[in-house]
């Protein structure tokens, strides 16, 4: 039986989701895996920080956020002063970075997790920024400090994708994807389908939650952009940043434009591609109108399917129906058992 | 860098597919996992049977038996008697067993991967009898003999299902799934709604070698069957045998039934599911009409498609277009891979 301290950096939706499912799967971890584990850090952005050696209760820090109340009463330790002194202090063996994403750069996300790295313990994040502007710096260095840097929840939240090539696709190399992999545009899309304006439908996607109130991230394609970049990066070992990804968003799309496709059989997706032209690597997000044979035109609401295809299968997809803060919480536990099931 | 030595029992289309893939893939293999490999033996119905503990040439192999001539020559030692001989004098690390599918009781394909363990090879096999009639016996002996037992081949070719589960997927509990997981039927069905009579379309697949000269493995059921219950019996834990699976196939089916759901913008598909539902487990291969927003709608000629729901994702589905020996050669790649990466 081996133990495992965890530290949680970032206690929102997907952290405290994560908070849950550690509660739940508890004791399938033990029998199935023989790995036991305790929480020793949880910090927040506005509902403070607390470090306990012994365990923090997790259910009492659900609680605790629940109410609106700060997490600072159940540490046991003097209240980290930043991020910085929290991943230092925490005494954990496995780092879950939950931070927001940052579109430029990535920070301060990666150097939460150099941080962690450098101090030997294994770093999980949810988050594309340090995927897209550090995967080889941070790879680099878990490797030669002899853990693990795993992001499963970056693309796809826990869909397995960065696992599925690292595990079960050993030695097959990715010559091309093709993707949806922005579920704000593809609802958008389909409420113009339904008859309403752009404006109207950015408007519905922000009243349930899935849009921001700068809805440009979504609509310009740059969320695509840095998926793309993701796994270009990661599956096609080939850097490239967000900017780098030819892009075009949805909101030039008119209701005309989406009726058109409609009297023609096609529906407007925002598609997401990429494949190695020689040496050149080519990466595009760009609405396209796809017809109804394509994998991609029953691809609703919030469902995600990536098309991928390698030197050793065909086509092989993946989808994903149903995704939520559970889901990308799922895929953070699923890296955590991995990162330390080899051994460490 | 370590070395393995390869048995292949079996040396059919998938045998090849194997061997070239094999060659092609050993600078990858070497440089990637720091795995060096020789092939010490091959063994065939008809063609022969070698062994050269020095390492049998694989295109010298691959040639013979291209221009329909024995392997024998190409052995150092004394002909193995049989397939139980050859498995004892070998002299591998790792056993390919691609001997064809007995859906009766898995014999003898059970007897010779129970031979290699009981000697410590590792055991891989693209063989779905042995899975579903002795799945637990030959993981149970694998394991206490330190070796492992991996088949990912067995159902939907190379694309990743069991490994999925096992490696990408930790402590998940799959709750329920429905696929299309016989591709003879679906391309029968194709050519019906084309007009064709069942019997043409069922002589059209014999044609291009997809079905088989009795077709009732396929078009009464069983192989989807049989598959349906290796998914259960490995990825829900519960041992089923293809005659519990509630079975109907496709024979019943008139033009006019086909035409009569194309009418309703609907398409027959033979669907496999199972769920459990209580302690009870219910697994069923049956033609149903699956309407346009199904998943399973556009799901054509040799694609498959399982959809799995589990307690910690939402849907999720793997969809495997263009296969052939070549795919499932992969799985096979890919499970030795695996089964020594570890370690051993």
């Amino acid at each position: 039986m081996r133990d495992y301290k965890l530290a949680l950096l970032g206690f929102g939706n997907v952290g405290q989701a994560l908070g849950r499912l550690l509660l739940k799967k508890e004791s399938d971890i033990q029998s199935q895996y023989d790995l036991t584990f305790s929480v020793t850090g949880i910090a927040t952005e506005h509902h403070g920080r607390a470090i306990n050696p012994n365990g923090i209760d997790l259910e009492q820090a659900l609680s605790l956020i629940d109410n609106g109340d700060s997490l600072n009463t159940l540490s046991t330790r003097s209240i980290p002063a930043d991020a910085f002194d929290f991943i230092q202090r925490c005494g954990a063996d496995v780092l879950f970075e939950n931070t927001p994403v940052n579109y430029q750069d990535g920070q301060p996300a990666v150097d939460y997790l150099v941080t962690a790295l450098n101090l030997g313990l294994h770093a999980i994040t949810a988050n594309k920024g340090p995927v897209v502007f550090a995967y080889h710096q941070l790879t680099h260095l878990a490797k030669s400090n002899g853990c693990n840097f795993f992001f499963e929840s970056a693309v796809m939240d826990g869909a397995p994708i960065f696992s599925l090539f690292r595990e079960t696709l050993p030695t097959a190399k990715l010559n091309t994807f093709h993707g949806i992999l922005n579920s704000t545009t593809n609802l958008i899309l389909k409420r113009m389908e339904q008859g309403e304006t752009f404006d109207d439908a950015v408007a519905y996607a922000q009243s349930i939650g899935i849009a921001e109130t700068d809805p440009s991230g979504d609509v310009d394609g740059w969320d695509a952009a840095i998926k793309v970049a993701a796994l270009v990066t990661v599956l096609m070992d080939v850097s490239i940043k967000p900017y780098e990804v030819d892009r075009r968003g949805i909101s030039h799309l008119s209701n005309k434009d989406i009726t058109k496709a409609l009297k023609e059989s096609k529906r407007w997706k925002l598609l997401c591609s990429a494949y190695k032209d020689g040496d050149r690597l080519v990466a595009r997000v760009a609405p396209e109108m796809v017809p109804m044979d394509s994998p991609f035109y029953r691809i609703d609401g919030t469902t995600s399917i990536v098309q991928f295809e390698t030197d050793v299968l065909g086509k092989l997809s993946i989808i994903e129906s149903d995704p939520g803060p559970h889901t990308t919480a799922y895929g953070l536990l699923a890296d955590f058992i991995n990162a330390v099931k080899g051994g460490r």
